[in-house]
């Protein structure tokens, strides 16, 4: 049990005014507790009261155990799975955390009427917005990996390679580096980057192409992520431009990062930037995503995010521009928010690259 | 909508004194609308009652629209997603499909405090054991490209082949046969089939090994699955001993179907033959599962299954023998209940193989 990280949720409780809460989703429970338990169908939760009270309930089948500092009440596949967290509950409010299977929500209700269900992720949604120094350091480990496979994966590069073996390469490589297990990764030639959602298929690369890697992985649980668009033996004078906007829009949002700015603004900043520019119509989705333990967590790095910047929040910043039937240029730096600014966790170069 | 589909939940709504349901899981909203519609974190639901009222709600970015039997309910990412299904809702008990995410009861509960929730999947899932003629042509032909997909595999089989090579060949072949995706396909050589979860490594073949391919893959959304163990280039006295056992096990419990007999009671007939071979320790799971929209569903093919076989089931009788250390061996195929027995679906041989 993370003691430090329990006071900060205990204390996120007392201020929504929720005396109970229960906790069940994989990143959660493993935030709290260091236990990573994949349930599926099965029954984890975490039980927290606003006095620091921990009791976690399991099926025997995660093989977990109590700690000093954390209860631990197993159950089999034979019994209510809901049956000793119902008996712990205390009665009136309830915080339930936000994807738990109504089956258990349904059955603790059955078996205690009394309980008035209420949402109640935000308490630890909100703790995990802050990355406190052991996130920190796994997050810069990871991103310096990202890096690496970048590098990698740029140098792999030749005419008729096709989208889905560089997608493989990129996966082999981050596996290589301790990742946890595959992700998709996003590798886009050419016209296939206007899409800013393309998955890597059989495309072959030629010359003249832009070339999108979005390219992502967890590692030790968290979450790395950074993107570059590079170019393939030549670039056109409209590539040229649009990139430059692109990087211009990232590097003006980072600039503008510091505890206090309002998310919005920061994606304002890169917004205008482009809208500028004269592309305002093609950078179609939010600046970025919170990250952590989940590849997209709070906070939201929307034009609709009217939350301050605070110390310790990690998050992307991905300006893209897409033009249907040409091209699209993404490029995305995970950023630190520091005391009087950012750190920039990715190094991989933003200088416009032609792959020769 | 699937009028006969509908018609037979309702039925089956009555029954068990449900007058409405909400049905959220995408299989079980595709058996019904024909819309298959993976939400992640957003929100669909279909509100049955037992009249036969259908009314889909669904965020706008699905894509879904109303048919004639069909009402259909839009929201944005910006309205709450269950305020529609509030107003739709009467008073007192509805039943709530397992999966459905908490965040989405618990609002519906704080707008409709007069709504008892109670468990809700049965209705659905119990029409989906049985299998129409829709259903049963797609399955069937789903196994034969199974059986393809087998012979390939055994086909590629040679010295120094790893599995997960073989399990990335696997997934290729199901694509180009039209599968919907890829599937963690199971390939053990030698001591790996001793672990009947074992999933494909860098392990590579060699002589005297047995080969266990458990490979499956969804087809038009309908699931198929079957094994076959194989031994490459020499097969032991024992080895051979263990196979017949199991082929035998095999045989035995698909002889025993026919409507009316118990799930429990064709698991023991498998059992037993293996107990009675002198390696009931080694058999250490459920004889099989239901399979159809999801892989593993209704009905449970085990010894606590007090269900009888009813015509146009469909499920796996799959035993294996475990020997730590050493190898293992399992066969299964899938079944359809037939009027008077049963259909199986796999045609490849289960005749001892030797593979030079």
């Amino acid at each position: 049990m993370n003691k430090e990280r329990l006071n900060q949720v205990t204390a996120n409780m007392k201020a929504s005014g929720l005396q109970q809460i229960i906790v069940t989703s994989t990143a959660s429970v493993y935030y709290l507790t260091g236990y990573w338990v994949e349930p599926q169908e099965r029954m984890i939760a975490l039980y927290l009261d606003a006095d620091g009270q921990a009791v976690l309930f399991g099926n025997e089948i995660f093989g977990l155990s109590a700690t000093p500092e954390l209860q631990f009440v197993s159950h089999k596949d034979s019994d209510n799975p809901v049956a000793d967290l119902a008996r712990q509950a205390a009665p009136g409010k309830m915080g339930i955390d936000k994807f738990w299977y109504s089956k258990f929500l349904v059955e603790l209700l059955e078996l205690r009427p009394d309980i008035v269900p209420v949402h109640g992720s935000g308490p630890v949604d909100l703790a995990r917005t802050t990355k406190d120094e052991a996130e920190i350091v796994q997050m810069r480990q990871n991103s310096l990996i990202n890096d690496q496979v970048m590098a990698a994966a740029i140098g792999m590069l030749q005419e008729g390679v096709t989208e889905s073996y560089l997608a493989a390469q990129i996966n082999r490589q981050f596996l290589q580096h301790g990742a946890d297990g595959e992700g998709r990764q996003l590798v886009c030639f050419g016209a296939n980057g206007a899409d800013p959602h393309h998955s890597g298929n059989q495309t072959e690369l030629k010359p003249g192409d832009s070339v999108i890697f979005d390219i992502f992985a967890p590692i030790n649980h968290y979450w790395c992520d950074m993107t570059r668009t590079v170019f393939y033996k030549t670039v056109s004078a409209r590539q040229r431009q649009v990139y430059e906007l692109v990087k211009q829009a990232n590097e003006a949002a980072i600039a503008a990062i510091k505890p206090g700015v309002l998310l919005s603004t920061i994606d304002q900043t890169a917004r205008e930037i482009i809208a500028q520019g004269g592309y305002g119509q093609y950078f179609t989705h939010r600046l970025g995503h919170g990250i952590g333990l989940e590849c997209h967590e709070p906070p939201d790095v929307s034009q609709a995010s009217e939350i301050p910047l605070t110390e310790g929040m990690i998050f992307s910043v991905e300006p893209g521009i897409y033009l249907p039937g040409e091209f699209g240029v993404r490029i995305e730096d995970l950023v630190l928010v520091t005391a009087d600014g950012c750190e920039v966790l990715n190094h991989y170069s933003k200088e416009l690259q032609v792959i020769e």
